[in-house]
């Protein structure tokens, strides 16, 4: 265990907060629905993503938000939200950019979610959940909004898991003494790893489907009458 | 009023987070949609089910969630939506059991949210509605998840008002002097067996539509302007 | 900087959760989807619009929610929003009264989230964001619940701009040493002002896209390839 007054360096979470501000105007800038969005619906995206992990974090441990308690973090999201709307109208394809981006975001997401948990006392496995709900809440609050089928439910690219391996490392390396930094920076890391890695090979969880397919191939409807999707109508 | 020493006890608490492991996992695996959930989008329900009737209740009290302070709840859950998944490959035809399982988890979250509330010193009419949030709101965020239109909002079982009458049998005995287990037992059946007789008998609450059915039959799209639906696009 | 001590009155609280309970009702009511709301969902939507922004500010300044220690609250937000739906069922064109309603009751809750959050003691920037998020977050989780886009994110009337105005007023009237209920009137008055405004000129920002168009014109399906959105299948 390491001591409570463990506090996450400002300049630590607002580069945190910048890169998912960036991140989150990328890929919202990049979004083609039925509705369009407005320059305000990118900034909002990209303040979600930048402030949502720290919020979600700050929630779930039952303290008063950080992100709140400053003026840096917002403007840094806000401004952080403008440039990536620059930087989506200067560049063409900007696929590796987001998806690199985003997998730093969720390491130093994830990261500060299980060390502030560990640094207040939680249990190794709340404060993995913590650090994951963290990390991929962002995510969730701008599928969400946005009106997309939300990612880390869906046959994808071990989106979830990333996450969840990188907290587990510096869990891990924190119940052994490992220095909390070094356990940090080792979970950033891992994350950012696996989830470029999952992405470049295309990698995905088997469907749970698979599991009783014999089953559901001699009597296909079986339990989807219990609700049906809407759009089967 | 109750002393404010009042917890659950860590077991029945466990049991369910168990039952709401097990039947969120059922009912995702049964899911058929345009896109399809991986073993972690049904691990995600599982615990999401097993976990936030707990997690909503303490965010809305303004406490430290008890399910993080533990490493057995996440575990449980986990272990529980490992079990859903494998009884959704064996059995056939689960309606039944999924139905009756959820009946008696919003009987339990209900009862939960209800008793610490009242705890706590929350007057009634809160008290019941943190039981209610505690109960339904598991399933909300199953469907915000799932992309599914939210169950209790739409012409349905009685869910939310089976939750509601159970809270509300538990808050009145509590007013009246009953002892605290003896109410929660009591909302909890009061609940399960309004849910489960509701869907036996497919009981639901008359359309709000009703109401004005008369004057809409003139002037067909009265209202509908103000801003129609994605699906009617 | 006020004096800690500061409380929203309770008649203005429930002033803004009555007028809210209402307009959450006469939207909800107005509703016309594939699936229908019955008078449970009209009514949830109702305490939600009510409620809503009470509950968020509370939880984002992690103080425990003023709404839940009284009865009064729940039982006006539940009486309003039978109100709201019986006078659907009068009145035959509502669409003036929802749009003047809601523009006040955007401009209390963002009032009331930016006084309770500089009393406080946040800096200026993350109260204005807590009134922002406290005067549309109410309507974000009706959209959600209600299955329709999410109105902030979309090309419209400047909805999220006039609380952030109206709130921006508030705090730096406050910074200037003006009295905090002076501050706060002058914050409701310029946001539902310029809610009426944007509505009955149309008023709304352009689009991001704007931002690229030429790029884009060339090479059409730039960015599209990231995650298309379900509504594209």
């Amino acid at each position: 265990m390491n001591e409570p007054a463990f506090v996450i360096p400002l300049w630590a979470d607002l580069v945190a907060v910048g890169l998912g501000g960036v991140q989150g105007a990328l890929f919202a800038s990049g979004f083609r629905g039925q509705r369009r969005l407005d320059f305000l619906g990118v900034a909002i995206i990209g303040i979600v993503i930048g402030m949502g992990g720290g919020l979600i974090r700050d929630l779930l441990l039952g303290v008063v938000p950080a992100t709140l308690q400053h003026n840096g973090y917002l403007l840094t999201a806000t401004g952080a939200a403008i440039v990536g709307m620059l930087l989506a109208g200067i560049f063409e394809r900007l696929t590796a950019v987001i998806v690199g981006l985003d997998a730093i975001v969720i390491g130093l997401f994830g990261a500060f979610g299980t060390s502030k948990a560990l640094a207040l006392g939680l249990p190794l496995v709340p404060a993995v959940f913590v650090g994951v709900f963290a990390a991929v809440g962002g995510s969730v609050l701008r599928d969400v909004l946005m009106g997309l089928p939300v990612a880390i439910m869906h046959v994808g690219s071990l989106y979830a898991v990333a996450a969840g391996v990188g907290c587990l490392v510096l869990a891990v390396a924190d119940a052994f003494g490992a220095p909390l930094v070094a356990a940090a920076i080792a979970g950033v890391v891992v994350t950012a790893v696996i989830r470029i890695l999952a992405v470049i090979f295309d990698l995905s969880l088997p469907e749970q489907r698979m599991l009783y397919r014999r089953k559901v191939a001699v009597e296909t409807s079986a339990i989807t009458i219990v609700r049906p999707p809407e759009d089967a109508a």
